[in-house]
């Protein structure tokens, strides 16, 4: 029963296979491989759009890259005081922009509004002697489990424009968002206004496979710099093109995120009286107090504490391979709470 | 006859074999999985002290942390005019360094000598106005395919010693080197005065597995954010690690680079007349002139011209896998330019 | 009746004379002329120990400086929402340290307490994925015009010893601040634990003179790099010394933080109702209502609204030569409002 | 006899007499002052177009954050080997340009030429892996006291825009370029493609003002930030402008480099046999071997040594105000050479 997170899930056995069918021959390096020459193009397909891809080698990774790309040194990047880029990613977006600022917005389920993103720019407007605001991090999923809405993002994005400010997306679990809307990939990135996507695999089935997805043309020269100035440009990338391309290929993603969505949501039910959010993706948090949870793990439950640890709240990952055994015994433990 | 480089490679079967005999049930993230747990005893037994490592996704990072680690902002880092750090990882010393300047030394075969270093650390100590010389950084083998022998590496300890200076050590190419010089990897590291170095595994059979072996404990701390905060610590750290300790187990990553040097050294035989420098280790340098290495091409023969293109210089890389074929094949072809 | 700032004040006599003074034949340059070299002795003496002293060009240098040499890049300062590194400053801060992160703690009158600190330092203690709480800024005065007591200055002191924090003065108004509590330097900086004080002297009375004062010798050589390398090092310093010498020559900036202080307290007396905090030095934030502040601009004054202008709230800074006429015009302005 | 350097020399008169006519009363602060915002125009009448100016506390500040107002983080910076931004600021233009590299060329009298610089771009242009070229720094005059006539500049001028590199001129010694080439300082800076110039008047002659000159309106608005994030936005302003318009006023400016290029002009004179360079400013390089700098030095003269120490060549500076008893003095001094 570990729900501890994603990211101690296995790769799926595709991701896996992939790597076996591209360790053949000599490839050239540094992405001029036919396995990475195939990204744009394939991407393209799944965002209806020419886009420009840059595979890197962590979540954290993509999401400095593109803050820092949406932002000078001088600038402010308005985000949710949960987000990943503040709370878990040690400074990362302040190192690769050369030290920009995040501006915390605070808000239910990790989420933005647009009420509490035009207050958050016009606290910061304050002319030279502050930091200018200049780009908007989104998460999607939240770090909350929840899902922005097409017509959500899209009112986030006209703000971002209205503003000339960058609207940049954490989809470290952009899959399960997909599964969980049933929408199409462009309707929840380049159409609401999103120019940088920070495309995450490595959750959701990858090894260690991200992509930093660029709806903005003009923006890929930099990034390209930017990615190989920061060491994260592979030397034989066939092995990371091979997992997106997988992963992407007969919507396997879609599929693996579906079925984690779903477990979630099935825990979800049983976990109802303690849910702090309701459940929508693959994330769930629950608020039983320190006793409750304490009899989680005394069943063999393993997840982490939410809040100071004090507070009574655990966050629940279902990960993509989680075992009908294993739903069914949490589902079990949770139900002997209430 | 792909004499590209060793990063256009495939990966050694084992590698991959690795990457599957780990990939079962959920492991815990961020390396402290079991595999990761079992590097820093596993690289400390080779290199016969206690060292620890940290896994990263490129030479690039691991050269980027190691210097930065060893300069303040305001430091200069020596190192030969050729080397990788300077001429090929777009500046990720300096972003890495917050601005640290290299200072570039002059010298056959891409090595420094103990001469040429004195030299270079004189004649940057200006006091105040000037930055201040920090660190040196050694190739092993170098950017032109030479071995620093174990006392050559001493003398440039001692003098960095004396001198207050750290000094790291690039072994993109390590295992070639401890291969052609049959010594211990201590030999040429930290007995040597080596503080940190880039233990590299892509090029000599991984996918992409590359570590910063620190042998100074008061180092690791820094080390470690460093790798965070640049996006390097792998969320699913169990796969690399694998890599590494399959790379290591059984003196895999000896029995290949000795390959590559074999072949190497055959192919040397062959371009004798031609050879800008002996061949040490997996890396040939021919200067046959522009003709002769349009013929070389016309034979089959891919490699990269080196200097401006017109001086008729060529690098052939061998890879751990080169086939049989493809060498006869090139000592042909070079054989016929005699 | 010009509230707005101290930095609108002209230079006192005084140091204009001092320019004069040492305007005689050649001098040696960057820091080495007698005056730069009385520097250390002087400001020892009023700070009754050895103290290194780094004149800089404006307070925002001097803070940036101070908190790039206590906090790694990956570190966190912690601070007050309101503190002008925060707020003024365009992200010196951030600049200067490589990017790290300013934590910001809410509270009264603009001042850190104990129990806001050890809040602060414990909610970011999260391990590798986060920044790392490396030190502390507070002002004195603070951005609120109130004065830290030297047991409470102290505690806090304690608290940062006790989890290993640097300790960073911002003093752009210290000297209003000894005036005001009429105790040593000394009780307020390095006796409570500061390891670095931005010293001010341009808001009271001097040109452009700021110095950063430097209690533990072992972070001065990084002090003068890191002044040298962002363009704080003049060339003549003589100049700069001169204003600082005649400022601390018979007490100069204490008989002028008495005036400011004394003029803002019968300022104070005559706005008691809508004193938004007690005065006490020589700043005054009210909050009689819009309605009032516009009676109050009609009658003459100039001052900034504070907060974001509609919340009827404003600073009132009194300057060291502010007129017994401006003084007496504004009592009668704002006893108007009673 | 001190031709140490024009830094040691103390401020003009008329430099003094500005500060004292500027400190009446209130005035806005940051640049907001009537003087402050004279400098535009002022300047722009100097240099027959619209400028935007931006006042510095240094000249290693205006010449780094023009520097990296030119280059990307990933840029390379062309110079001559000897250029002030390499060797004597302490890797200031590294600093503020988040970490570009300076790329060094060689060449006579410290100086770029249209064939060096060809060749410099050249050899930096490969691609991703290594920095890439996007400014070009010269000095006028040069760190050997030479002076670019208006052709040579447009020269490179014209190779800087072929090649959409920035243009940016450290003018420490502007003033005395203008006086030796007689010509308009239109005709050495826009007209001849310098996109941004330092424009010193410290060493000519000014406390501490340095200006930043902008010629082109788009980076504007990115200096002032750079500017004010540095510390390098002076709170009272007036104070650095007035500095600025009685340095323009009534050409002072020329009439003290014309002065001090006459007194070298008869140095070199006397000189003439040991001269490394031929004299076009106020900096005189000789070189009549160590035994007769150790005459010289006897005789009471006092220069830095220039290249190692052991060279037995110095520099001779010749300050604004340098008296006719020490140019007699000195050029006695070095007929007894001859």
């Amino acid at each position: 029963m570990n729900f501890r997170s994603d990211n101690t899930a296995p790769a799926a056995p595709e991701i896996i296979a992939a790597l076996t069918s591209v360790n053949e021959s000599a490839a050239p390096a540094y992405g001029e491989d036919q396995w990475s020459k195939r990204l744009n193009e394939t991407f393209s397909d799944v965002f209806e759009r020419d886009v420009r891809v840059f595979t890197v080698a962590s979540g954290t990774a993509a999401n400095a890259i593109c803050v820092a790309s949406l932002t000078p040194p001088w600038g402010a990047v308005l985000c949710h005081r949960e987000a990943h880029i503040e709370c878990d990613e040690c400074g990362a977006a302040e190192f690769y922009s050369g030290g920009a600022k995040l501006v915390l917005i605070d808000g239910d389920a990790a989420k933005l509004t647009p009420a509490t993103l035009e207050e958050g720019i016009a606290r910061n407007e304050r002319g030279i002697h502050s930091v200018m605001p200049s780009a908007i991090s989104v998460s999607q999923t939240t770090e909350r489990g929840a899902v922005y809405k097409p017509d959500e993002l899209a009112a986030l994005g006209k703000i971002a424009k209205r503003a000339g400010l960058g609207l940049h997306m954490d989809g470290a679990r952009f899959g399960n968002a997909v599964a969980a809307l049933g929408c199409k990939p462009a309707d929840i990135t380049w159409r609401a206004g999103v120019d940088l996507l920070s495309f995450g695999a490595t959750k959701n089935g990858a090894i260690a496979a991200e992509a930093i997805v660029c709806f903005d043309p003009a923006r890929a020269e930099e990034i390209g710099r930017r990615r190989k100035r920061s060491g994260h440009l592979f030397s034989k990338g066939r092995f990371v093109a091979a997992q997106l391309l997988a992963y992407l290929d007969n919507d396997l993603w879609l599929k693996l995120a579906r079925q984690s969505n779903a477990m979630a949501a099935r825990l979800g039910e049983a976990a109802l009286p303690f849910l702090s959010h309701p459940v929508e993706s693959n994330q769930l948090f629950i608020k039983p107090g320190p006793e409750a949870l304490a009899k989680l793990r005394a069943a063999g439950a393993e997840f982490y504490d939410w809040g100071n640890g004090q507070s009574g709240e655990a966050r629940l990952v279902v990960s993509w391979n989680q075992s009908e055994a294993d739903i069914n015994a949490m589902i079990k433990a949770l139900s002997a709470l209430r």
